[in-house]
């Protein structure tokens, strides 16, 4: 693995903020082939860096790093790129400033071009907001896409999905650190309530059922909320983890005027072989809207992962059978012509 | 209507506390016959009171007052009967106090046979928390009920139930106004949060989809939340707000000794008619976890209401069709042998 950062002089944002020097912080694994025909982009899911997403690659694994040379680039916001945690340029909401997967995509596009030399991916592969990244790519750089696998996610962020991500932006910015800016000091009131929602959604009510949890060594209920997912998010900057909800609040591949806010116009424009794949359990990226956008889409395959592992099927970092269910269908995605 | 206030002296709950006096406020609709043959008991759901539930007592609602003696008991916790809010002898899991579901059932059978000379109940209809306190009914006193029309709700809350009421919980007392104890003040930030954590499992996602709070004259999601939401739960104390959760939290119909724990028995043991009644898209009574209990108990029929309205498909104030299969299911019950 190989990690470098691309700087962007006076990035102009979608929101109209300008960051002086916007940076990306990017991992690549494997070797570019000569006639570079074998990149795939990677890009990261809320609250991921490319160091915990990154199990996913490896020879018997989902991308195979012998094979292909694979890109995890981190997304604004995530607190290794430009975020409020590292750059006093960004903002959050509440100043009117807010990063756009197109902002990502578009300085995405300059690092594979400017400085990996890469004009064309064979695959992107996204889960959840990767997948948000996935789709934005398809229809911003339809000539430098070939194929797409949009996991556990869609395009346009639906009235559900926003009303989740409010609950989690309230219940944070609840906390009283929270000065209607900025948090004062750590807020352990707003980090333990955002894990409980957080944990409430991402599995689904048939995984609690199971007691799956309690295989995977957690004592309890409690001692899985604490460790297995309250220990995680503590791990990201407040402010970061507003940051990327602002992101995924306004995620709309539609709101150019070249669509004029038509979904179906800009998922028609779509020419990548694009592979929709949902968890037949996932409670906010439901398959119910997934299977919609994929109605949508050109050359789109709808292929639910049958999981009772809700949203993080699609991430089966613990999860063999999810796991192999996905590397044949990506497999399969890579082998079809473009 | 009349409303009338049961007084219980030294009334010794499941936490061990015992109230000097304990309350519960009821109110009464249409007429006992002679034979005291015509009662229904419709107990109160979270957040509810008399008033805001009898909507649907009427000729041509669910419950008829010409033909029943309909009444209603405010649970324990909801700001009427005693709860933290009315009196000091009252408090919170915090201090080692809450309301179990059999302090309210016996509560309300010496409230039914003291003051009422009610000895057996026709039926006992209950939506979510209702449900709840019908189970417990029916297995506390099997020879006063005849029949138990349960909707929405489980015998037993599941552990996905309860990280739902862990994460509202957590949300309302991230407040700066709690101080480990108590609230000081209103908590603004804790009642915005924990409404939009309820709107986004309350209803469901095909809810959301359907855009049917725009039918309902809400301008947007957010007018909705605050409007259709929020403003309710202000309505309430928020030491209440938590008091029924800790009541939710704690419901399971197999903690009395004489099951030990086990829910098959302790269902097993019911000798009512008893009506199953689950949405069909409802997110924390979920339809299989109402399935399953339905399958341990002898007379039960399993008639989920085919609904997109999630768990308020049970409580259709505002949803005609919902109504109608519900009253003609409850109307089927009572025209049952018991």
């Amino acid at each position: 693995m190989t990690v470098g950062t691309f700087r962007l002089p006076n990035f102009e944002l979608d929101c109209g903020a300008v960051l002086p020097e916007a940076s990306l912080v990017y991992a690549t694994y494997g070797e570019l082939n000569r006639d570079r025909s074998n990149a795939i982009l990677y890009p990261t899911s809320y609250g991921a860096q490319h160091s915990t997403i990154d199990w996913l690659i490896g020879g018997d694994r989902i991308l195979d790093p012998d094979r292909w040379f694979i890109v995890i680039v981190n997304q604004f916001g995530n607190g290794l790129s430009s975020s409020p945690s590292n750059d006093p340029a960004c903002g959050l909401a509440e100043q009117g400033f807010w990063f756009s997967h197109w902002d990502s995509v578009c300085a995405q596009q300059a690092l594979l071009s400017q400085v990996l030399g890469i004009e064309q991916l064979a695959l992107i592969h996204g889960w959840s907001m990767g997948a948000q990244q996935a789709y934005h790519w398809a229809i911003a750089f339809p000539d430098r896409v070939q194929r797409i696998a949009a996991l556990c996610g869609t395009a346009k962020t639906t009235e559900h999905n926003r009303l989740f991500l409010e609950s989690l932006r309230a219940a944070l910015i609840a906390d009283p650190t929270w000065d209607g800016q900025r948090f004062q000091a750590t807020p352990d009131r707003g980090y333990k309530a955002f894990a409980r929602i957080y944990a409430s959604w991402a599995a689904s009510q048939a995984f609690y059922r199971a007691g799956i949890y309690r295989q995977q060594g957690y004592s309890s209920l409690e001692d899985y909320l604490e460790r297995g997912w309250e220990a995680n998010y503590r791990q990201r900057d407040p402010h970061d983890l507003l940051a990327m909800i602002d992101t995924w609040l306004r995620c709309d591949v539609s709101d150019r005027p070249a669509f004029g806010g038509d979904l179906a116009k800009a998922l028609g424009s779509i020419t990548a072989q694009t592979l929709v794949m949902p968890s037949t359990t996932d409670l906010y990226f439901t398959p119910e809207d997934c299977e919609a956008e994929a109605q949508l889409i050109p050359k789109a395959h709808y292929c639910p992962i049958p999981s009772i592992w809700g949203h993080r099927a699609g991430n089966p970092s613990q999860n063999p059978q999810d796991e192999s269910f996905i590397r044949q269908a990506v497999q399969a995605l890579l082998n079809a012509e473009a």
